[in-house]
């Protein structure tokens, strides 16, 4: 494709990236706020018109067994590992429109100026929509990716949600058979590399005035969940000190929480999530359940905090008369961006905005699952504020246009290089 | 009726109370916890349930325009003040099957035998059986009984639910007229004295080894919502110094009200719900909303921990860049007992159980809204373990025929003395 034509394609795809983003938002289970879970009706009407995109794009386009959108545009050399572009389509609870979803879009606009373009492509190309990124419903993290990647495994059919219901059993509900989930998984050598398109979701970009930067690693984080179990009493007739108040151990837990998160810049520490039981204004709280999410660029120091956080809530525990018990729902590992994709990303942007720059990720994404199949390499979005996870996410039309201009630039020039 | 013959009737009447608590605790809105809350079905078909044993004690019963179940048993006077036996049959969630029905189901034992004894009766009598004390739905306390006593009016029906459904549309659609909610309302005159049998909730007759004791007076109350207002954000990419954590902010309230309730042995304050906003495990949350209960025997020790919970508020907004936000919903003051009535109570516990022993309420009554209409009375039954709002809430049959035998034989001295 001619650079020419290509500058020309940059309007409309920037155009169609926006209002396919809004098309997606209307897919939301609250009709006040953005929320779409895993193997919720939700899920499946967003995948339908992925699906529909993909094969307008070229691509054939697919469920797989673990409930993922997979495209694929076919080369000559249909065994030569393939191109992988994707991100996620679920979301938060509250979400913002650009999460994942931008990445998603962006790739499928991508394949499609490449088909129109009739260049004769040296490998085949997929792209991936992710159904699990966020792990809003069964408290994990990249239940998606980790389904293709193999880092999740049909072990993990036994997580619940909040009530109750199994993975397996939301499967089953959802029309997907849990038995044949391992089927979804992809093998090391079917990809030469990852790229994902994702929203910033932090201030850099915004503050250096650039609409697209260059990632060079993604955080290690751990999720899990911490319950505090005290005695449920009346609130009028136990005297304080004879209390055991579950809500009241749980707020010290938050507190020690943030402690541990504020004792080192590379961390980052935060409960999200809360639970009391049994939750009315005139009783004692006899078991509160907490959400907890702990991350770091740096392995050593995110694996120190969480023994602090379970040094502290056992000091509570037995300041309080509690049982306060932490249960480490994942551990994922830093991941490092590919030197050569870092490179590619950067030559691009020089091209597209006159510069690039380099930035780390502090949120997960589903390069960390893809890393174990390939090299991976993210090209991140400006977003207004930092904003994220939040109905106030928001882009501009021209930095859309300018994350499809570089990932388009970069897959050419593996194209060229192939 | 003869000393004689009513020893004969306890034992029936103490096992038809515990069948018809058991049978109560049937109509739940949880299959696995007791809960039954106002302007519900629960609600609904536990009142037709009262007004059948009602009638079989020989009342006329009916259901009042605020949802509360009314009996009347009339005398040849029917102008004289009546007596007036009561208690609440609401829940709070997860509920003991005890607090408030043993007073409704007891009362009309004592209507069942009174009206068994063919004793000319001096004046009428009534039982009430109260559709919220509780107040777990509306985040009020007292309603049912507020109703009765004009504690409560029109103005309250503006209250909403969690689901931000109002007191005035709950009951339109549960098939009451809130408009006519007014009709509800007793006059001053009406009730010559009120009469409650209650759990105690506390550990005092239990270590007493003594099955009833004379209530003196109720503790008064303080119930509110503190709202934390921060900023939502993603809890990987916002820097803790950053944060604006309405999460962590109400843990830090939440330890200062505790703080409070702990610094004075006539306090206490409870916490006993949360919400956080959105609620997601990889998001700081952008708002918290809170319940707050503070109670004392002293009004002007409740008004002054209120007054420090407040400036403690203020200080985290302001260390924290919140806002949060403290509104009181209902404030009752502290309510001694009738002299008379604890005289009459002593006396019948004196001749049922061998000694009389007094003790003041933490929690709070319905006799508390009743105190604007007539003298009140409370004969507290020994709970095991002083537990309550709890499913581990627990009586013998024992203490409850003694509970019905002192409620009898005081109704019999008032009517004796009349």
């Amino acid at each position: 494709m001619s650079v020419e034509r290509f500058s020309n394609e940059t309007g409309p795809a920037a155009a169609r990236i926006m209002a396919r983003c809004a098309e997606l938002r209307a897919i939301s289970a609250d009709p006040n706020a953005y929320e779409r879970l895993y193997l919720t009706p939700q899920h499946c009407a967003a995948a339908e018109r992925i699906i529909g995109w993909m094969a307008d794009a070229g691509l054939a386009a697919r469920m797989d067994a673990a409930g993922n959108v997979i495209g694929r545009l076919e080369a000559p050399d249909s065994k030569a590992p393939a191109l992988l572009l994707a991100s996620h389509f679920d979301t938060v609870r509250d979400a913002g429109a650009y999460d994942g979803q931008l990445g998603v879009i962006t790739a499928i606009e991508t394949v499609a100026a490449l088909s129109r373009s009739g260049a004769k492509l040296p490998f085949p190309i997929e792209v991936h929509a992710y159904a699990d990124e966020e792990g809003t419903r069964f408290y994990t993290m990249l239940l998606g990716s980790g389904f293709v990647s193999g880092l999740e495994g049909p072990e993990t059919l036994i997580k619940s949600d909040a009530e109750g219901v199994s993975i397996a059993e939301a499967m089953r509900r959802f029309g997907l058979d849990p038995g044949r989930v391992g089927e979804a998984r992809r093998k090391p050598g079917e990809f030469r590399a990852y790229l994902e398109v994702h929203i910033e979701q932090g201030p850099v970009l915004e503050a250096e005035d650039l609409a697209v930067g260059t990632v060079t690693g993604i955080a290690g984080q751990i999720r899990g969940t911490v319950r505090v179990t005290g005695l449920a009493g009346h609130a009028g007739t136990v005297p304080m000190p004879m209390r055991r108040d579950a809500l009241a151990g749980a707020a010290a837990a938050i507190l020690a929480v943030e402690a541990v998160g504020r004792s080192d810049p590379d961390l980052v520490a935060t409960i999200g999530e809360i639970k009391a039981e049994p939750g009315a204004s005139n009783v004692i709280a006899g078991a509160v359940q907490l959400t907890l999410d702990l991350r770091s660029t740096d392995d050593a120091k995110r694996g120190a905090a969480l023994t602090e956080i379970r040094m502290r809530l056992a000091d509570i525990a037995s300041e309080r008369n509690l049982a306060v018990e932490l249960v480490v729902a994942s551990d994922t590992p830093a991941v490092d961006c590919d030197p050569k994709l870092i490179a590619a990303i950067d030559a691009a942007s020089q091209t597209i905005q006159g510069r690039s720059i380099h930035l780390v990720s502090g949120a997960g994404h589903d390069a960390i699952a893809l890393g174990r199949l390939c090299p991976v390499g993210m090209i991140f979005v400006r977003c207004k504020g930092g904003v994220s996870h939040n109905p106030a996410e928001s882009i501009t039309e021209a930095d859309a246009g300018a994350g499809f201009a570089i990932l388009t630039r970069t897959a050419l020039s593996l194209i060229e290089q192939a």
